[in-house]
């Protein structure tokens, strides 16, 4: 069974979010069980103090402080662990406070099936303590998904007669549902089309947000396919303290930086939920078909939902999953409800769509595709989370030249040895150095790549080196992506979120 | 504590209905608590023996049969009540199957305020053992709301300048809320908006469907107001085993029978939500407003909803909230957000109107006022349900003036006696009397009306006579809706239904 806690007022869960979609504090109080008096430290404090504790240790590290120093630190903390478990009866997890209940995720079918050290993955948490960050090959099993292996990577480089994206190629997007039956159609020349999308909670957005556009974009322009992409502003509304005008106006231009990415506009529409409801009768008849057929027992189930949340979360799910149907968009597909969508999104995400194929043939309509892709690290480490209101947990795409460069020197977490003597005899640990993994995501060449890993894990390529690397391939990508932001006008924006049909071929 | 209880299949709850509007199944089903063996009867197989042996009394009564056989009727009657008891140990209650959970109406806060011998009146099922019909004096006190009595009558008459309409007059619009502070602000100049609906569950209206938009018309016009009808065509998808197709298309259907109510089409908008939801921004935008400020457990404390729910039906309220608050039609009245909403329903429909009233000034809008109307009897009584699926149990807005005339004289419960004899000698009792009932609701005379009720109870009108003046009452007003619906084209409709400016002023 897996754990998921949010308390409220905690809020820095330890996360690798790679798409920020659906990053929404659940505002669950968590009970004190425990003794509450002045000497004695309640579950809560201990955890807070733990966390801080945490804190300072990763601090410590990240400015290579001095061995004894870092060392302390670390004996206090274990001393916590002690003392958290005796309080508590279970081990601290970073970024879980405290249970008050217990909720399970993934696979309702795989109850019991998680441990206590398995990762937890849902759309509004992640967690892991594992430094190299999630165990993907056993949230595959869990979630039941398939691996996206050599044979199907040669596959979709044989149908679309293109080079396989390096997310591909890497095993960035890892995993996938139905990926060989959307490719059998499509070689008997059924088209299909691609859905993603992206909760608007902010206007910054990072690096990492990107990924899911990146490999959407490579997808539309190997098959030539339509796409329409969700500004899931509503939900955000919901979830967050925000009005509905913030909401709306961050969809707007997170609209910007997607459009950026340089989507065709004769094939991706994009839109905002609070407009797009209130504009296509179609949509929201597929929203109502969907909420017919999901009982709040299966969404509390799958989502971990409570009788204290607003029935507006409760419906929710619907409409996140009433865009894998080809007829909630008649400008583009007419009355045609048969059209196979696949969809490119993060792991977390998954939850959504697995209601949604349950949904689908009850209703009369093709099951969605997809794939998943891993999470995108924070600077600080897989196991940290990479969070908006924290400048220094990722390259945001606002970021200049010199930000980048200080960011990675001073952030990006490091799997090398503390002395040049030392990292040239032993080596660093490719594995878990934020670095490399960024480069893993943005640098295109395989053969560099690799000669990095190898340099880096023989001690022949020092941490600052690796570092000059990232930041060398970073800077242009961000300075490109300004430069086509900047000529995102809001006529363009106007444009792209219009119900307009798009070229689509059968 | 109230029980509300319609398992699915049992359907035929004991109801009295005024307004159809939101009568639906929940579907829950029923736990076999007790032995379920051959001989043994489980509570189910009792109470359905128990419903059929009541009809069965009905039956004979209606039809006049002789005195032995209705007695001994009457005895297996008592002896399975008796029986029910036994095995389920609580009374036997019409319509009400036996209990699988305890559900809890009315005022939230007065938990524990109403006991077994109350009536039980919810959106979808309204339950009364008295021939009388509903005791609304105790539904006034339970549900919180203000009587509509002879001062606020004479205000009405005194600010519209015209004569109160006679469902004012006869109590039938015997409740409301915040009517004081409409009138308060219309003497100072400031207008409102009328808003009411129908949730279209099949073609067939009858007469009692007609009650609140007789009197709405009537409020229309002796205000000058505009109007707004919600046909909650959603609704009735989600709650039923329909199609959206032919919820639409009852939806419309049904639009055309409140339009030969006589509305003036510069000063009404009738829509559909499957279509307005997916045309107005601002309408969904008002329901994810109230959707976010209401919680899981509040609506299954006021709607007694279950986890078994669908997420539709969870969400819905907020649907029916939404055209409370005037900017959900900016059509009508831009941007503004402060224009008084007085809503004259059934009383069955007030629970929305407590959540609404209760969410309004948390989201910065004003709480609409209400007028409540008493339920428009069955033929059969006030105690038994109205159901479009019998035609026998009211009159409906096709039948012939023939079917007219059968129906009252075969299926008007009667307050008479049995012979002419013993009416003449003992008087008819009008109280219970649906003939009467019907008159109070139609006859507009009111000297006419208190002459027939103390010529009945002294037995001076004989109840063939009582139901010669229904007759002649109903059939013109039939005959003259049928003939001005006749007139209602698909082009008039189609206008009523097209969101568009209205006449208001201020």
């Amino acid at each position: 069974m897996l754990q998921v806690y949010s308390g409220e007022g905690f809020g820095e869960n330890t996360r690798a979010d790679a798409t920020d979609r659906c990053l929404s504090e659940h505002t669950r109080s968590v009970k004190m069980t425990d003794c509450d008096g002045e000497g004695a430290q309640s579950p809560l404090q201990l955890f807070e103090r733990l966390t801080a504790q945490g804190d300072q240790v990763r601090t410590l590290k990240t400015a290579k402080a001095d061995k004894g120093e870092v060392e302390a630190a670390v004996q206090i903390l274990l001393q916590l662990k002690v003392q958290y478990k005796q309080v508590t009866g279970q081990e601290y997890k970073a970024g879980c406070p405290p249970p008050e209940n217990l909720i399970l995720t993934g696979n309702s079918s795989a109850a019991g099936g998680a441990t206590e050290e398995d990762d937890d993955v849902n759309p509004w948490s992640v967690t892991t303590t594992n430094a190299k960050g999630v165990d993907y090959d056993k949230l595959i099993l869990r979630f039941g998904s398939s691996k996206v292996d050599q044979e199907l990577v040669d596959r979709i480089e044989k149908v679309s007669g293109q080079k396989p994206h390096r997310f591909l190629r890497r095993g960035i997007f890892f995993s996938h549902r139905d990926m060989h039956q959307v490719l059998d159609s499509y070689e008997k020349h059924k088209s299909f089309y691609l859905y993603t999308g992206r909760g608007p909670s902010s206007e910054a957005m990072h690096v990492g947000h990107l990924i899911p556009f990146i490999f959407t974009k490579w997808l539309q322009d190997v098959f030539d396919i339509p796409l329409v992409v969700q500004l899931t502003d509503d939900e955000k509304f919901l979830w967050k303290d925000l009005s509905l005008e913030q909401c709306h106006r961050f969809a707007v231009e997170n609209a910007k930086d997607i459009i950026a990415c340089g989507f065709d506009i004769n094939k991706t529409f994009i839109f905002s939920d609070l407009d797009y409801m209130g504009s296509s009768p179609q949509f929201y008849r597929n929203v109502v078909k969907v909420q017919k057929h999901v009982t709040f027992n299966q969404v509390k189930g799958i989502f971990g939902f409570t009788d204290s949340d607003c029935i507006g979360k409760i419906s929710f799910p619907a409409i996140q999953a009433a865009p894998s149907f080809s007829n909630s968009f008649p400008q583009i597909f007419g009355e045609r409800k048969d059209i196979q969508c696949l969809i490119p999104c993060a792991i977390d995400q998954d939850p959504y769509f697995r209601m949604t194929r349950d949904v689908a043939p009850r209703i009369g309509y093709p099951k969605p595709a997809l794939l998943h892709s891993t999470f995108f690290p924070a600077l600080q480490g897989a196991q940290t989370k990479m969070s908006a209101s924290d400048a220094n947990s990722s390259i945001f795409l606002t970021d200049s030249p010199k930000q980048i460069k200080n960011k990675v020197n001073k952030h990006a977490f490091s799997g090398g040895k503390d002395t040049v003597e030392e990292h040239r005899q032993f080596g660093g640990n490719a594995e878990v150095d934020v670095s490399f993994m960024y480069l893993t995501f943005f640098l295109e060449d395989d053969e560099q790549l690799e000669k990095i890993r190898q340099d880096y894990t023989s001690g022949a390529l020092l941490t600052g080196e690796l570092k000059k690397i990232l930041i060398e391939t970073l800077q242009p990508l961000i300075a490109t992506h300004q430069e086509r932001r900047k000529h995102v006008t809001d006529e363009l924006v106007q444009q792209f979120m219009t119900p307009r049909p798009l070229n689509f071929n059968k």
